[in-house]
């Protein structure tokens, strides 16, 4: 791939036009530099800021090695950027300019888009609770009892947030064999946990209620949040997940502005409990989020959750995450925990697409799994509309398994 | 207070001499710095670096705001500047100059001593544990099944880890009615956990095994991890505490280098499970550490826990963290749950010692308290043997509730 011959190349790719412009961090010439995204090609920001017309505050932004800048700014400052990029790339004057900074981006090292401070993983799908349920503990309810009150959550490991493409070491640990007895070794189940994440801007010392969330919410990555199940079975009694989850996180390069998935916004499904005020989203804007997600382990196809079905928005996480009074920092991340919908080809995690190996998926070649060999590759994608009738394609979340 | 008149004014406090000599961050003409305490004294390393002789690599890491610089390096980068800080403070050559600097400490504000990464938190008290089982699983065995088998732990929030002093606000959440439903309002049931924390430095990307630990553990400083209790009751099935224990945690302001521990050490309580060989002590030096923890309520001596009693040692806490190749970052941090000991003068938490307010506790003043009231204000201290015969006293860490 070479320097685009002119604008209408850069703005003629499906999903990477001038209403998505996805962030990431890449090295130019040595220094990590923020990027937007347009077509197969990455604008280097900085340079871009020196060379065009340019406010001081986002011209300090975009000087930043990555989003950093922006996310200590407040949703203004995000509108702006987001209007100033889109009047570059689409104003036949700065067209040379545009083209003559692009670079290939498979010719890139990209690294994280942000330096996350806390990580919170929830687990909002009420099809993947209940698929959980079924499988560990069944004769009992699908559901605990305070799921359809609260979206439950945990905190993650954030030093452990990988970058797209960055190898997945098996983890060691103790292995549940039974009840009272485990073993240690490589796991012997390890999983994904497709999921999308969110990505927090503008500090908060107060809670944020779920009318505020667009003012913190910079914008969403996909994430793959890989587990060891087997790990996981025997420590997390009465504390939660540690170990089975903490050894490796995947995000995608590219963080999508929230505000590029205004036309991607549903209603959320049915509220089958009443729920406290700072959770109420009756009359409130539609925030469920219709991203269709993919996951294709070694390439092939084997699930397509949709994100529409997951049962607490992005206002609701954030509401709950702070109403204790938790403050919130720039680069703070939250995810919805694993995303399945209702039908067996949309589930988001091994252990349900195989129902706990009772079905493994089989693959083209023969072979079957219930959970990841060494060198498997999984790529998590997905596609959402855009305005104006376009499309907008979230860049995947890929990771390999290593001994 | 006023500057010390000379070297042995500052050396002369018990707890505070030349054997121990812990580091903080605080304020000096609005700049950040990085301080040593010499009594009721700080002395500013940046100054000091400058006016007496200091090799470069210590020159940069006395420069750093806080403890993040030393965190950076290695083991050997610590000793040399805790080597060399007591040298200049026990030369008389140097004692004008380490006086003229010295600041008393209660005119300073200081801040956390370190910029925290990911905040784990431990379980590692049998005594503590097993009260909780008692307590809240009658009936049932008082200890999980992997209790013994590995040191149970969580990832908690790192961006609300507050220094010492810094208030506490009554956080709001669903609080427990009974199985299946809450209510949304001020914890009712807000309690403490004394605990011991661990400051990390040196990264690593690999398991960090029980003879290593040294390599990594900077330093030990109090910690009050605050708890709303009715809260975290309702949340915590099936992913563990959230909201109950992420609005606040309390940390000393004063880190203590563990070589300054080094007469403190113990053998840790006898295994009763064999343990799995990469959190085996047997034949390992010790590493109990013999801390005898204080706690104050308004000012009156409600427990003492002794950290001795903790069933697994900070080199286990931190072998298990990384056993899975999760990786660690300068100013990561673990603590080691409420430290209990086997008498009930010894519990670290006011659930343990109230026993779910069936025994509540009776202050002075004629007041009960089974869970913390606004305005309320709780103090934990520590003293352990130092080197020669010294005392090395642990800095407080308080908080007071607001409503």
């Amino acid at each position: 791939m070479t320097e685009p011959k002119n604008a209408a190349e850069l703005l003629g790719t499906p999903g990477f036009d001038q209403h998505h412009l996805p962030y990431a961090s890449g090295e130019v010439a040595g220094v990590p530099q923020l990027l937007a995204r347009l077509g197969e090609h990455a604008l280097p920001l900085r340079r871009l800021a020196g060379e065009l017309e340019c406010p001081a505050d986002l011209q300090a932004a975009f000087r930043s090695p990555d989003l950093t800048g922006l996310l200590h700014g407040d949703r203004r400052l995000w509108d702006r950027a987001r209007a100033l990029l889109r009047s570059w790339v689409t104003d036949p004057r700065h067209a040379a300019t545009v083209c003559r900074g692009a670079l290939p981006i498979p010719t890139l090292v990209l690294g994280l888009p942000f330096q996350p401070g806390d990580y919170v993983d929830f687990y909002a799908s009420a099809h993947h609770a209940s698929n959980v349920g079924k499988l560990f503990r069944p004769g009992q309810p699908e559901l605990p009892a305070n799921w359809k009150q609260l979206p439950i959550g945990y905190h993650g490991r954030s030093g452990t947030i990988r970058p797209s493409g960055h190898p997945v070491r098996r983890p060691n640990g103790l292995r549940k064999l039974d009840a009272a007895t485990a073993e240690f070794g490589p796991s012997g189940f390890l999983d994904i946990e497709a999921e999308i994440g969110f990505v927090l801007g503008s500090a908060s010392i107060e809670p944020i209620p779920l009318d505020e969330a667009e003012a913190h919410v910079f914008g969403v990555v996909l994430v793959n949040d890989w587990s060891a199940r087997d790990i996981q079975a025997f420590e997390y009694v009465p504390l939660g997940p540690f170990l089975g989850k903490s050894f490796a996180t995947s995000i995608a390069a590219w963080v999508t502005p929230l505000a590029a998935l205004d036309a991607a916004r549903v209603p959320s499904p049915v509220r089958e409990l009443p729920l406290a005020g700072y959770l109420d989203d009756s009359g409130s804007i539609e925030r469920g989020l219709d991203l269709e997600l993919e996951v294709l382990l070694n390439g092939e196809l084997i699930s397509s959750p949709p994100a529409r079905e997951l049962y607490y928005s992005y206002a609701q996480m954030l509401a709950h995450m702070t109403v204790n009074g938790a403050s919130t920092r720039p680069g703070d991340f939250f995810a919805s925990g694993t995303v399945s919908g209702p039908a067996r080809e949309q589930r988001g995690s091994m252990l349900e697409l195989s129902w706990l190996g009772a079905e493994p998926i089989r693959l083209s070649d023969g072979s079957i799994r219930s959970a990841l060999l060494d060198g498997d590759e999984v790529v998590i994608r997905a596609r959402a509309a855009g305005p104006d009738g376009s499309t907008i394609r979230l860049p995947e979340v890929s990771g390999r398994i290593t001994a």
